[in-house]
């Protein structure tokens, strides 16, 4: 049995919440969600996986807290970043932002 | 230290030749490629891993072997396929194709 094909912004559309990641496609053991983000979100940290933003709309903020200290990293449209496992990471965005995130199926989003 | 932020849509435009992925993104041990596509690929399959065609620009074709016998699944911008492992496909771009490729990096792409 084959998946069928999905439609990225297809399923933006259907996405009413900002912060809650939903899964496009399965491969293997990672998943591609589609997510809306819009406002500030807590710092955070994924200690078992690296993660990545892709961003399709808007203009993304992340904060991150690196080896040389606090940094901002600026994402638009097309924009393409990977937080780092263990990294202390908080995205922003001042107006809504569509992105795709890629990760392990056992990432946790939950405060 | 940490990795820049890359533009999917720059590093298109530095890709010469069709059928040959480029690296944009490392997420753990998983790889997000850029790629032009153009012609008719080969039939080929995956042992090892599914396989994630997003398809950005272009109207992409790909042949597939299912259990239900041969379909050929059809994407245009924004759509996402995963090709199962193990599963006979053969991508067909009458004219150029722009997509992401996400699979493991050890996935093998020659023939």
């Amino acid at each position: 049995m084959l998946d069928p094909v999905r439609n990225v912004h297809a399923a933006l559309e259907h996405i009413a919440h900002p912060w809650q990641p939903h899964r496009v496609a399965t491969i293997n053991n990672y998943e591609l969600k589609a997510v809306k983000l819009l406002g500030d979100f807590v710092w955070h940290k994924h200690d078992d996986t690296d993660e990545l933003f892709y961003v399709l709309s808007g203009h993304l903020r992340i904060d991150v807290r690196g080896s040389d200290g606090e940094v901002t990293v600026e994402m638009g449209p097309g924009d393409v970043y990977v937080v780092p496992r263990g990294v202390e990471h908080r995205p922003r965005a001042a107006e809504m932002v569509t992105a795709l995130l890629f990760e392990p199926r056992s990432a946790v989003h939950e405060l």
